[in-house]
């Protein structure tokens, strides 16, 4: 991918829910926030501290990570549509 | 589980309320907010401070919390209902 | 009691009113803000740092306390109706 | 006085206004804000930091303080109308 | 004076705008917030850090300073209409 | 350039959309903030901690970045439309 | 200049848009946020964090610089009309 995101953000292309019928995630219409899951693409070096300490992010290219579903900002990076939001907004990786 | 909460959320199972009479606790409905109670089924590593050093989550698999009624996000891993939080959204450990 | 409380958190038996005549606290009416009165039953182990060191509570189980009006979650345990609330919501100890 | 604040909080007798002929801080009705006078009765060990330390409160039992018009909660103590307030509520002392 | 002002607080006599002729700062009519002039009666010991640490104020007695118009609260003092403020209200000192 | 940007601002030139077909990030209409695209013309020496220490810029002059829709302030320099930004309005670099 | 800012802050004198027609900066209408341009006359020592320690302002007196639409607060020192604004309300220095 031709995108770096910077420090803690990560790049994540989103996963229909549809796919998810064996070992996915399905997200009740109740729910008062519904998360969304896919695939990381790309994540930033980490966060600087005020001392201008790296803190690596805790997610790799390749899992399979849950998030909010107001997560992030979406755009299009060589047609694909894909979402840019930070380490935080992940609630957790889909093993 | 094969989710892996990230930083200092904790994934619960709610216990439908009827099922605590003997010491559980019940939820007065006059309590301005009805704080629930659930199982936890996994928790992530802990919260990372601003070096990188991780705190460990107080709170293990298997134990019965009590958390807020409005606490965390609704979502279902494997067709099971669970709800995904913070550890400071837990108010204390069912003994 | 077979509750632990997370952290700050402390768990207190609300004192009805009437009670408090010799040497207690009397809530006037007119007070913008009435506080309340309860005998604390359990405390957590303290708060976290952002290095992991616990600093512990300054209340004791058994003393009396004075807290604010809307401080603390109401919850019964086992048929106890008791309030769950942080040590900062305390405005002192009655001795 | 059986009441001992937590923390950086005090427990103040309000002096009223008329008494204050001499030496004393008259407020204006103008004032946008009309800052009150009284006695401190009773002080907390003083605020803990995140390592535990406590700093003690630079306001001693028996000094005349000025505060704020809205600074504090208003109990009554065996049968005394008092405020409980913290530290930062405090502009100042008169000597 | 016999008034202490706590931590980085002080006490400023304002000088009312016509005085301010020859060398004084006039303040148009037309400016959003119109700052306002006085003269230090008092300063507090200065502000304490996390560990206790005094850190003291930049501003001395008989200093003239400028300040924003809705700083600080009026009170009167011996008679003395006074302002107290903090220093992070003040502006800058007129030499 | 003759701007220096102060601290952690950077100083963007604009891509307007159209030009963004090959290998570029085209922005949909639906994305809730349609994040944009520039060339950096120049960036601040870094941003500077409580104790003075500088901690550079993640970002170099020349590089192509993406940030947010409403990010940063518009101003025209020797008649070039320019944006002005903070550093962490920039999501990543294109590359 | 007779008057000295206070720790972060600098002191301002407008420069009229017109004169802005050579190497100037011009601000288009259209911007969310017109910024303005000034010349430096005085600089505060700098701020002071939480030890005491003083963190120089990076502006210098006689410098021109480019501040957002909205900031600091007009005075009138000796009949000039100057604005007195904070370190950070400043976007970066015109050279």
């Amino acid at each position: 991918m031709n995108f770096r995101p910077l420090h803690d953000r990560i790049c994540v292309e989103p996963i229909e829910q549809e796919e998810k019928s064996t070992g996915g995630i399905i997200i009740p219409d109740t729910a008062k926030e519904k998360p969304m899951q896919g695939k990381v693409l790309a994540v930033g070096q980490g966060s600087k501290n005020e001392e201008g300490k790296v803190v690596p992010v805790d997610i790799k290219e390749g899992e399979k990570v849950l998030y909010g579903r107001w997560a992030g900002t979406e755009v299009k990076i060589d047609g694909q549509r894909v979402l840019i939001m930070r380490e935080s907004d992940v609630m957790g990786v889909i093993e």
